[in-house]
C-alpha cells in the first residue's frame, strides 16, 4: 500500500501513498555552485522522482524551501519562475534553514498528487 | 483533480487534492507589528484561504509554524490560543527560522482537511 | 472524519484523516541529554503514537526533522538507523532550527499511512 523509490537503509527519495507522493528533500548536486545552479540542480532531481511516481512538476501541491542564506531568496526564485508551469505552481513556503551540509545552499521537500 | 486558490506564476495559495487543502506559508500583512498582531493577521489569512476551500479551523490537521525569533513562542502562543477551538486543535510543531522579510516575525504552513 | 489523539486546548499529538495521521513535532523527555538519548526519546514518543493512531514506523511517509545544531546530524542519525526498519525507511528532511525550549536538541514532524 505504500510504494517506495529508491529505499536505502536510512531513508526513501520518496513514499507513494493512496495518490500522493512525499519526496525526501532534495539537494543539490555541484557542491558550491551558485544558487541559481543548485536551484535547477534540486528542481531537476524534483522532476526525476516525479517521473519515476508517475507525477510532474504540474501536480505539485506544496514545496516546502529552505535556504541556507535567506539573502538567496531573489536567485533561487529566478531558477523556480523559469520551471514551474504557471496555472499549476504549487503552495510554497520559503524560510531558512542551515542545511546538512554546507555546500548546499537550498533543500526542497515537495508533496505531489500522482 | 487539483483545485488551486489564488494561482500565481510563482506559486497558488492553496492546492486541493483528494480532500485535503495544502496552504501556501501565511505571512502577517502589517510590517513590524508585535508578535500578537502578527500572529493575529496570520490566522486570519488562513481563514479565510480554508473557508474558500470549503474547509475551517476546526479541521486543520497540521500546522507548522516558523518564528523568525523563538523567543517570539509565548507571543505567538497568545494569539493562537485565542484562536484554535479546544477539542479541534491541530497537529504542531514550533521552530525558528529567518523568513523571506526581516519585517515578518511569524510565518505558518497549514495543511488541512476540506 | 478527523480522529484526534491527545487532543489538548492547544493543540493534538496526532490527527488522522483519510487513511493518514499528522503527528506533532515530537521533542525529548530529558532535557540536557546527548543527542543519541534526545532522539532515541524522540523516536519512541513517535513509536508510541504511531501505536496509538493503528500504525507503525514501516508506514512513516515522511519524517522531517530539526536539529538545534546541525553538528548533530551523525549522532541523530545513529540513533535513526538504529530504529529504521531497512526496506522501510521514509522519504526524510533534515534542516536546522533553534527549538522552543533551548534543552531540546531535535524534533521530528512525522507523517504516516494508517
Amino acid at each position: 500500500m505504500i510504494q517506495r523509490i529508491d529505499a536505502g537503509p536510512r531513508m526513501s527519495e520518496a513514499c507513494i501513498h493512496n495518490g500522493v507522493v512525499y519526496l525526501a528533500g532534495q539537494v543539490p548536486e555541484t557542491d558550491g555552485a551558485d544558487i541559481e545552479t543548485q536551484t535547477r540542480e534540486v528542481l531537476a532531481a524534483i522532476d526525476a522522482l516525479l517521473a519515476q511516481a508517475g507525477s510532474d512538476k504540474r501536480r505539485i501541491l506544496r514545496a516546502q524551501i529552505f535556504l541556507a542564506d535567506i539573502a538567496d531568496f531573489d536567485g533561487m526564485n529566478r531558477a523556480w519562475d523559469a520551471w514551474v508551469e504557471p496555472g499549476h505552481a504549487p503552495a510554497r513556503a520559503t524560510v531558512e534553514a542551515k542545511l546538512a551540509r554546507p555546500e548546499w545552499k537550498v533543500e526542497i521537500v515537495v508533496t505531489a498528487a500522482v
